[in-house]
């Protein structure tokens, strides 16, 4: 813990000296400097002492030193996606920090990749750790020569939030790369059925036309997913990827199927009726794709929220329906919690909102987990043989480290019903300014999610543009949406000010 | 400095204590017990003071303690690939040791990925420096919010390397992430080139037609690679490997082409007239693949050697061929590097070793960098709109950073150059050995290609197997061959080690 704390000390980071809770006077100096630690007008405390009591705005964004930056980096990197040139060392718990002193709170967070906290003093602890210095230097083919303490690592951080009735994983390194080897363990799986079993040997044909990448070794299957979908952009993933033109555009892609995904009306709660059969015409076309398409299916693959193709949501109803199809029609059920998993929605997996009878065949995650793979349960999703599943490295025992810190995090700090209390308390607020300004808010949804809440808005862009000038920074999905993806660390009083920030914007 | 030698000393690592040369008295503590320091033989000293003067071999491998920890791993974790289970903090150099007191000499080095021995005090460094527990527990969006210090870190680090031509750089994740990633932007550049420019737009029939992956959004273009070849085990990438059947079995591929890799015999000088009317075979082949093949190739990619498929060489007089047909034929040229890059033949990137007057259009890596990505220089490969070519992560700072620590120890060292001289004197005693044992060693090859030596054996898994009995860790590649892929601090004398332990297998 000493040299810990020395190594972070140079780093003008903290750490916690007790494990009960962060301790005072361990901002960054350089906040320190800026900001007086004070109550919040809720009552509540941080968890972050020292965090700023809300934003600074010096500069319109970029400022003057920002543009220099970026225009040092667009000679080598493209900067045409960037949105704020970052300065992590000054950046702390919810707040994001930039190159000319704007402070800003974050509810985007990485693109919904920040789970604990900018500067996390927990996290920062692991990440100084003897463990984490060996996993990074001596990064091992995990396939061939784990090292001896994987077993441990996995116990104790990945599988110990393993979704109910998943007890195994296979670790990889994004979420793409997640839903591509849950895709091919599906495959896999699907083929060993038709084959009649996993001591089925594979026929000559099979084994010489999978090297010309032709059938029956290389097969005409299949994963179906939904209109507005987004799994990933990797060729597989993103041929399961159906949110934007500009993500698929150029891109060869396989002849998959998509069903559509529900439209319903928001309140969910309040449209009751029709949303229940706008959910059962779509699950009545996923029977109809699942039985048809000419080339079959091996699993669907759905996101509990979808995060990226314009924060789309369906009842539990829904999603137990398609469990029941899958079963029926023997392919599996990938649950794709990658940007929805680690807390987010007041669960550690949304999908444990369904109440589902079984649990999902794969449930996939990466993003706030900072590592990825997928949980499974059933052994025959381990392919029958050794190497059919498997790459150089097989994930990353740095990031597993990492992984476990945050969920010691989550635990210790109560950090899942945080979010479901905040989550509760923001969504009224947002409800409250939906009433006084309804050209502004449409669809609010999320009610019972969390802090994963989104709305429609006639101006989206404009508000995003308008919320970093006022210190807030906000991310849009899909079309029209804004999307709320404030960290577990979000409480009550950072909901205020965001709040307060955002009737600003409407007024303006 | 402090801070971080105190981290050190908990793992029971080392650090230099002087950027001269790593002092002595620095090997970790558990194995300064076992070895007394001894000058080698050649006279040469090693990297790593206090590095186990010879391979330890106690039991059996795998011994009881290793036996006990692979049941418990294998609950949780496929173990069928296992090969090791390894004591990373007892690893040293070029020695990897195991949980029972085994302590091997390492030519395989986690699937040649990695370059500057275990426990490389300069990394461990890096890997504790305030720079790196920023860059783990702060993981940016690249593309949204990259950090201050990012041009810095590129231009310090993976642009430093970066070869002739190439002065740009996206980067990934993986060797199968970067060469995804190398196609993707071969696909849209193709595209932009039929459309008429960056400035043409999209047409609506694109537009709509990406979406449910049908071209003309989802065009019918392939990327041509060669028999044998491995790029990579994502579906895109893997419609690109050639190596085996196990690889590919069982999933989806697309229909892309795939030119005859020469059929060389060893050693190419030898024979160099058949090997050139070979080589020719195969350039009329691809050309006649570009030309004709139903899904037109957008580029074509291509290993310096072929590392998993067999350690298949060919001579730079047909590389400077293929060169010649993508410009010939406007297509790109993709080399990838992702096992062969990082000074492991003598140069920094194998392809230096072409002589070609244009540099590659694309050149991909991983492995060894630790860190992944693909290196271009024509400006038209910048896609021509924002999050064409994007994803949450794109990269990790935490890895370049590492990277660039190995850039600085690779050329404090010289250890291109050694690896250059080592590769000569390993080679030279490998010769010897064949004609010795001629029915052992068949095909040697990699003459003058730094340690990325292989060869033949007609009993290959059996000679792996005893050499891990007698103290060597060695991989093989292909059906047939035997690989060295030593780290780049191997040396005369672990040459010897080698060169003495096969002899005593081939005795045997």
């Amino acid at each position: 813990m000493a040299s810990a704390l020395r190594t972070a000390s140079r780093a003008g980071l903290s750490l916690p000296r007790s494990s009960a809770r962060p301790c005072s006077r361990t901002a960054p100096i350089a906040l320190r400097r800026h900001y007086a630690s004070a109550a919040p007008a809720t009552g509540e405390r941080s968890y972050f002492p020292h965090e700023p009591t809300g934003p600074v705005i010096k500069t319109s964004i970029p400022g003057p030193e920002s543009v220099k930056a970026i225009e040092r980096l667009s000679k080598v990197f493209d900067t045409r996606s960037l949105n704020m040139m970052t300065n992590y060392q000054r950046s702390y718990g919810n707040y994001i920090a930039d190159l000319d002193g704007n402070v800003l709170l974050d509810v985007y967070a990485q693109i919904a990749s920040i789970p604990v906290g900018y500067n996390n003093p927990s996290l920062l602890l692991a990440a100084t750790s003897p463990e984490m210095a060996s996993a990074l230097i001596n990064r091992p083919a995990l396939g061939n020569f784990p090292q001896h303490d994987w077993a441990d690592i996995l116990e104790t951080g990945i599988l110990k939030v393993a979704p109910n009735g998943l007890n195994q994983v296979f670790t990889g390194q994004s979420g793409s790369d997640a839903n591509e080897l849950a895709y091919k363990a599906a495959f896999m799986w699907k083929r060993q059925q038709e084959r009649g079993g996993a001591h089925v040997e594979f026929t000559d044909a099979e084994i010489s036309s999978s090297m010309t990448n032709q059938k029956p070794g290389s097969p005409e299957l299949s994963i179906l997913s939904f209109k507005s979908a987004f799994h990933g952009r990797l060729f597989g993933s993103l041929s399961t990827t159906r949110s934007k033109p500009i993500h698929k555009l150029d891109i060869p892609a396989f002849d998959w199927p998509q069903a559509p995904f529900p439209a319903c009306s928001y309140p969910l709660d309040q449209y009751a009726a029709e949303n229940a059969a706008e959910e059962q015409r779509c699950l009545d076309e996923t029977e109809r794709l699942i039985k048809e398409w000419h080339n079959p299916p091996a699993a669907i693959v759905i996101e509990p929220i979808q995060s990226e193709g314009g924060d789309n949501h369906a009842s539990p109803n829904f999603f137990r329906g398609l469990r029941e199809l899958t079963k029926k029609h023997n392919v599996l059920f990938i649950v794709d919690e990658v940007q929805t998993g680690v807390g987010a929605t007041g669960k550690f997996w949304a999908h444990e909102h369904w109440g589902l009878t079984t649990p999902p065949d794969i449930v996939t995650f990466s993003k706030k987990a900072q590592t990825a793979g997928y949980y499974y349960g059933n052994n025959d999703l381990r392919p029958n043989r050794p190497y059919r599943q498997f790459n150089t490295w097989m994930g990353d025992p740095a990031r597993a480290i990492l992984f476990r810190a945050i969920i010691q995090e989550v635990e210790r700090l109560n950090l899942v019903e945080n979010t479901a209390i905040t989550g509760r308390y923001l969504y009224n607020g947002l409800e409250r300014l939906a009433q006084q300004y309804p050209g502004e808010i449409k669809n609010l949804r999320g009610k019972g999610q969390g802090t994963f809440i989104a709305w429609d808005s006639p101006r989206r862009d404009e508000v995003l543009k308008k919320a970093k000038g006022v210190g807030v920074n906000i991310g849009g999905s899909g079309e029209a949406a804004v999307r709320l993806r404030p960290m577990l660390i979000f409480r009550k009083h950072h909901a205020d000010i965001l709040l307060d920030n955002l009737e600003k914007i409407f007024k303006s």
